[in-house]
């Protein structure tokens, strides 16, 4: 607000020669400070109805999880499998509130760890409101999502119960205090401008701090349990276990993509902010427009390349890969969404479409059951996110968000150089690394406990009946008029009116 | 906007040396009024985007409803209580339009009822605008929601009809009236500052108004009406009658839960509202911000206590019980939302989970059925959520809100006397006794003429066959391919690609 | 910002007298330049926020259409159809960003066809922003859902692939350049002033570009490839498909409902617009809000017409009936919904509901099989739509909206002339002859290379099987417990805790 700033000092010395300067100066002076307080109050109102309203949308992919999960598993298992991921909102609302949001944005303390907020104490402040931490608890909740998948129709409820509460009070919130807080080592937007390779890492809405972070825990996860019975015959040839709903896959899918608009462009913030000139067309609301714009066309090229590839491949036009393929394509540009064209954006979802084929093929050689793909998807998918950001990443836009350091590094295409690949290397190997340390080994303690797999004779039955009450569906009544039941069957029953 | 009116005279003398003050003094307050009253449309704007969007997300809590509903009962009856659940937002739109509205916010006329605005005549005006019209029709279509649950796969159609109409036009805008407009004899925000018990009830975002309204008159529908056929055996043993899909539960519990954030922070109805100072960091989206994470919280914590609760009595992990207990989570901390910190909203949640718990075990043991316990989650949670609005209401966050009248009574363990509670016990007396008296009369006057329930006949064969034109499901065609019935028995289909 | 502006030669012989009068007329009205462009900014802010979400519900209709579509088709087909829907967003995606953006808004180059902003090429710029971009992709995909609708459960994918792309990227982009750019011929806004009969077509939100597009498309596609088998017996009696999940249907109905606040009120771009006076009540926001009021009574009275009507002839209360009644309310709400007062809506969508009767029965006549009705409801109501709009226009609102233009004529019953009426009767003859021409030839090319309809083992099958990998469900597994397979089949399966 530099040039509404206004001096009654400068501005008296200037009146000289009226009635009563001093006061002249002061009167007007003080109204244009009144102004520029206004100006702030209107920029908190608009910026928190863009960050609550994108929160509220980043919630909503939870359902779009539990919509997705349920209709690629087993009828079976969908009671376990929803539970999950109600709870994933609720535990984690109350975890990242007394300690996950503390660990990860709480400063000032050191680039490993937060410790402030504990419990929201003295929120809001200056820095952080309440809609923040609404934000970042909708996309600590996501990553154990991710992770559920991996390992559904085979995990004992218990082991959900302390594995989910690692990750979203523990593991997550340590991986987004490295990257996105003020104070993470690997922060690109660290206060202390002391940047990793001069660059930091540019994971602007989390391939890697969200996704990767899900993924890898998943693939630990799938790995020591082994895959659901029958999923490899004995030959070890792949057999699909289709899911039990493909409606339901393609609404969570839907509403994934529907959410995304929260999570991609929501990861500005805030909207109310200008690049340079004041009174321009073009600001962050432009940067926020351009980033919706991208995530879509990631998601669409990767849908198409999917539905020809699996064409090539498989011969029939298959919407569960689509959706898939979709999904892949905007965990890969999630981290790069805001800083690059729109026409990068549709090369990351054409190869984030190959890497999810190319993982799938992978995980079938060597016996690798996800029932969700989540592993491949957002592991590998997020993956080359990280890379694809490093390579394209564009200057302009890179030093509009980033803002305060110029000549910083950008895409290694776009003539940056190699520091941003080279963080963003190191990204990848630390994120596996942390993930397979703490989530490996907490798998790893549960199995060797007996508290990770189902028996045998669960899984063959299915959890909904063994561990929560009963089966999702019910369409039959068998005490009901026999005439119901054959009329379930019917389609043709009314002359049309 | 006192700090930026600006005063020609005033500034005119203080100019008085230069060559034609007059018309400086003119010239430049002119333009400080020109910023005034841009910055009043800047409001508008805001103001209205954010109460519309608010209100769109009030509106998906009707989907979520039907969903939730369709649910929770059998298969035979899911077109039945969809219908219903359309028709509370159809017939609701218009007696909201053309008197229900009226009689909630008409004004002036008198503490009982309003009387202004019929078919929403002289709008928009300096009070009301279009957008609190869809907010508030929005909340109306909620309540009938509510009752249609109670009374779901036993009700003709005919009584619904009549029921909700008298519901959404008459019952509850009355109620609205009283706690809510200006002129309400119980509200907190009275406009002749004359408050009941020198208070008020503060029932933010409805949990007397909107749940308990609704859930009381589902009590005396499902009462009168008698349980479904099955429900107790012949030794009066309670039988659950499972709903026909889990799935749908858990997608109507997100939607609502996704909802429920147009419905609590959408309540404030503006968010650009300073609270004291000018150009601080701290205002009405603070509150509004806080209010979304009391909402998360209570929810969560209410989803857990049901979760190991319901674990213990009934020994498995039951989503069904889950998203009820988060919903009765949501029920009671409507009421205090705003003026309770985020801890305060663990302890509602807490207690609201075993309230619903409670009142489950005591419509059992009275043979009272209830297929979505709504009865029991909105009634009883919601009475919580008054009551804990009375205990725990914060003295700061009370005079933000209800400003203007300095030294008001405020939560009782937060050291605020008792007035809050007793004009709070007032309102579950009034609720209670209002609403049995003018739906619960017409329950028993429908029941009477034998229009309330449905013939032994018709419950047995379910009403989508014998009123609503056939199923919900064709899942299998029997003119088609005996392949195809087959398939859809089989999981393991095609080699995995 | 006129009163804003801040002449400091003005304001310098004013204070004459002062100390150093130009400098202090140059300090002052620095500060109110730098307050008229932070005003900028943050009308770009508030404006881009209310466009982005209006885009995300616009978009959230494309679930809408894919949950309504394959629940109103037999399960057999449901993978196709969805499969049909999330490529509509996906293609669309691609093809709109390289070319239908371009042909659309495009300008200047002539009325017929837009040429500029090819990949968005130039973007953002003064006049087009992402955001709208964004905004006008979710309406281009919805025409393509339309006719997916009209045509399925017999047509073949590939020919799904290729008329789907022509619609979004040629036929609907031309359309709605005519329509709605600032070139177009028929456009009420055109920027040179040369209105057609003065007046130019009034179609807000899309009855005639989008929904009779995508009807008309449907119409003739439907036409060609004739009816589904079984649907006329061999007497010609209309027989009833019925669609597989009412459960499905109303939830896509909802979700339509949601994103229609997207699409209508949406429509008017930008929510920070003043009526004549700054600094009053009344404005673009009031506008927005009325939108949102008329377009939900439309809806409303559409669905109790229906409701009352089909209870007449049909003789029961069916709920799918009422949702397609109610999309029929939309449909023709969609092009006046802005100018219209919410009584008019009233009327609208009560003609709707008899249009799309009418339009039944004649379909039913005419063997003409239209599975999700789409024809009549977007193309019978849209008409409608738009002769409704030519009535009921209210002098002030369309003096309002389609501003500078003093003396336009209004609605024909509301004292403005035929004028209006005319150009809207050249809108339904143009769409339906340019539709015709175009997607007409293009089916009946397809249905000439065999490329259209599949064949009757097919249709016996189910596309699901042939050409899309396996059906949509698997409740049952075959391989597993045989208490499980029984369980499905029970509902009192546990005593209530």
């Amino acid at each position: 607000m530099a040039a509404l700033t206004c001096s009654a000092s400068d501005l008296q010395s200037l009146l000289g020669g009226a009635a009563n300067a001093t006061a002249a100066a002061e009167y007007i002076c003080t109204r244009f400070v009144a102004v520029s307080d206004h100006f702030v109050d209107t920029a908190y109102a608009i910026d928190n109805t863009y960050l609550l309203f994108s929160a509220y949308l980043v919630f909503a992919m939870q359902l779009g999880f539990a919509m997705l999960c349920a209709g690629s598993i087993r009828a079976k298992n969908t009671m376990n499998i929803m539970l999950t991921n109600v709870l994933d909102a609720a535990t984690g609302g109350l975890f990242y509130y007394l300690f996950g949001f503390a660990f990860a944005f709480g400063s000032p303390f050191n680039g490993f760890i937060g410790k402030q907020f504990f419990g929201l104490e003295s929120f809001p402040s200056p820095s952080f409101d309440y809609g923040y931490f609404l934000y970042q608890w909708a996309f600590a909740i996501a990553a154990a999502g991710i992770t559920s998948g991996s390992i559904a129709e085979r995990t004992q409820f218990v082991s959900y119960l302390i594995y989910s509460s690692f990750l979203t009070g523990l593991v997550y919130p340590i991986v987004s205090h490295w990257f996105w807080s003020a104070d993470g080592w690997a922060s690109a937007g660290r206060a202390d401008g002391n940047l990793l390779f001069g660059s930091g890492v540019i994971d602007f809405a989390g391939s890697g701090v969200v996704h990767m972070v899900g993924g890898i825990a998943g693939l630990w996860g799938a790995l020591i349990e082994g895959p659901r019975m029958g999923r490899f015959d004995h030959e070890g040839k792949s057999m699909a276990l289709r899911g039990h709903s493909g409606t339901l896959v393609v609404l969570g899918t839907f509403i994934l993509w529907f959410g995304w608009y929260g999570f991609n462009p929501g990861s500005f913030l805030n909207i109310l902010r200008t690049y340079g000139d004041v009174g321009s067309y073009y600001g962050q609301w432009s940067a926020i427009g351009r980033t919706a714009v991208t995530t879509t066309l990631a998601g669409s090229s990767a849908a198409l390349t999917t539905l020809f590839g699996k064409r090539m491949l498989a011969g029939n036009w298959n919407v569960t890969d689509v959706c898939n393929g979709l999904l892949g394509g905007f965990a890969a540009i999630t981290s790069g969404c805001a800083v690059v064209d729109p026409w990068a954006a549709i090369i990351c979802g054409f190869v984030a479409a190959w890497v999810l084929i190319g993982c799938n093929k992978l995980a079938d050689k060597f016996h690798y059951d996800d029932p969700l793909e989540a592993a491949q998807l957002h592991g590998g998918c997020g993956a080359w996110g990280i890379i694809f950001t490093a390579l394209f990443a564009k200057e302009t836009y890179v030093n509009e968000i980033y803002s305060g350091k110029p000549g910083r590094p950008y895409g290694l295409l776009m003539g940056g150089g190699g520091r941003l690949l080279a963080a963003h290397m190191v990204q990848i190997l630390v994120i596996t690394g942390w993930v397979s340390v703490t989530m490996g080994t907490l798998f790893w303690i549960l199995h060797k406990f007996k508290l990770l797999r189902i028996s045998a004779d669960e899984e063959m039955a299915g959890m909904d009946l063994t561990s929560h009450g009963g089966l999702a569906y019910a369409y039959y009544d068998e005490h009901d008029d026999e005439m119901q039941k054959k009329s379930f069957m019917m389609t043709k029953v009314d002359p049309y009116v």
